[in-house]
């Protein structure tokens, strides 16, 4: 998770200033051609991204699209974590199966012995030596996309169509400042004047993501896409956390119909809410983040139920796939554990 | 406000432990007969009643549908208060303009130079003497209602009917432990345990109260009762406050049909929706309970304009007033403030 986990304390909001996020990241890419010393190969990397957090998600949900469980396993650190680093807690033994540590900071350690900056998922992280290759999550569900097409299942849907790609470029820059690092800029704010500024941006934007969806089933084009995958980890946790922990409340996701119901249409997608555990969720943002809720009481609410009723969506027509199919159920051991998702 | 202003921190919840409300008061009553010594005398008594404190807010609206205002001043603590008292901070100098304290404490004080107990809204003092005469809210409305008949405005609806009385006490008692308290036995909340608790028991009755006022547009009767008018403080509170700070999220109050709809068609109803500062309301819990709130951040939703929507509840029949009619508008110097109310 790309929220800073700051080594000294585990403070979230600097009083008086406005949330930044850190975006320097270990920029390696993992690319067919290997020009960075990461050449694609099937079994070579463990991708670790936790449940609970939003930009791990993505990469979770690009996986899943294109039929990579096979290709690149998958290490899921629980939701809460100390102030250093996320942790393998939920793991037999608190061990990772695979990487075989504790911490994903081992890994972090393992590629640069005094990394300086947060400890943060996803990880892209090489089996053999341990070392993470990378944690620029942006880049991550790109270069799935882009480099790793000899290993994608077939029937595997396009979700960066080079013909698409300034569109969906474009809109994510906006998705990204406004929504996604949006909702953390309000929650994350030391000062009023801060968070009212993240707020208005937040749902200024999402006005006219709801207009723009009112018409028409994904953002760009006609078939999921990288930049719906973008929005959906954000939208997914809107009423369960951003709502209240995050206090963006103007409304709830549930009272914009447009996008509530292309977030359903998403969630009901195979390899969208498959992937969506909503207790580790709402663990993750209230036990960690102390400085906003000190008292760690993990709200029971909302009802979630309506991420599984009709959506409606398949009256604006669209094709998920494109010419694709849609993935295969979810590996054993990676399914969402039974009242952890929407039922 | 009943919540407890501990003397020496200013704390609200107690790590482990269930919210237990402080339910001792200064029991004196005010009566026709001035068998407490404390007889009805128009001019001789000050209502002390913050906007933002629900408990207080009974009385304000008891004071005005009885057309009370010319008998009890009303004296307005802003909505924040230190560590052990309410201020009169909105006012002039910081001086309430009839009483010429600054702190609701010097009237407690006045009564009991070693008065232990929170300084609590409502607060009914003598003006001459600068005393307390009683803060037992729950008795402070009845007794608007039965001993103060005589300086009532023509007109005035009789909001506790002696034949009703049994049926308004029980459904009262439920509604205090369950709603009016249950959103505070959440919100201060020591455990998650706790805090489940109390969650369950308010949306339970909540489920309960949809289902009765389903039919029927108030809750006892086909008038304006006692019961609404405590009812109503809690559920104008809830979308603002309640939801959120204090994490009562199963669902918004405007989820569910029957009881948003009353309690805007309360919110319609002169006497009661006249009387509601959202500014104040939202800035009292937010800023006040620091250890819940470390960040002072006042959300800046939710959208109120709902308030102010049709609510389609004359279809149910029912008569506000019942033989009474409307009391005439606030006062001057008693009007909410533009853009403190739901428009």
């Amino acid at each position: 998770m790309t929220e800073e986990i700051q080594p000294a304390q585990g403070a979230y909001v600097i009083p008086g200033a406005e949330f930044t996020r850190d975006t320097t990241y270990i920029e390696d890419r993992i690319t067919a051609d290997g020009r960075d010393g990461w050449p694609v190969e099937a079994g070579r990397y463990r991708l670790v991204a936790a449940r609970a957090c939003p930009w791990a998600n993505r990469t979770a949900i690009v996986r899943r699209l294109l039929g990579l469980e096979a290709a690149i396993s998958l290490g899921m650190p629980g939701p809460t974590h100390d102030e250093r680093s996320w942790t393998f807690d939920l793991d037999p033994a608190g061990v990772d199966p695979v990487l075989g540590i504790e911490r994903l900071q081992q890994a972090y350690f393992a590629r640069f012995p005094d990394y300086p900056r947060g400890i943060t998922v996803p990880a892209v992280v090489e089996v053999a030596s341990g070392k993470v290759v990378t944690n620029n999550y942006a880049q991550i569900t790109i270069d799935f996309e882009t480099e790793w097409g000899a290993l994608h299942r077939d029937g595997a849907p396009d979700l960066y169509p080079v013909e698409l790609r300034a569109e969906i470029d474009e809109i994510n820059d906006g998705i990204f400042r406004d929504v996604n690092n949006g909702v953390y800029r309000a929650g994350f704010a030391g000062s009023q004047s801060a968070y009212e500024k993240a707020y208005d941006r937040l749902f200024d934007r999402l006005d006219a993501l709801e207009a723009r969806l009112a018409g028409q089933r994904y953002l760009v084009g006609d078939t999921v896409t990288e930049a719906d995958v973008r929005l959906f980890t954000t939208l997914v946790r809107f009423d369960a956390v951003y709502h209240g922990h995050f206090r963006c409340n103007r409304n709830k996701l549930s009272e914009m119909p447009a996008l509530y119901s292309y977030a359903k249409d998403l969630f009901q997608t195979p390899g969208f809410g498959d992937t969506i555990d909503f207790v580790q969720i709402k663990q993750h943002y209230h036990l960690v983040h102390t400085d906003i809720n000190p008292t760690g009481i993990v709200p029971k609410g909302p009802d979630l139920s309506g991420w599984l009723s009709p959506h409606g969506r398949e009256s604006l027509g669209g094709r998920p796939f494109g010419d694709g199919t849609p993935p295969a159920p979810p590996l054993p051991g990676e399914q969402v554990p039974p009242g952890h998702g929407a039922a």
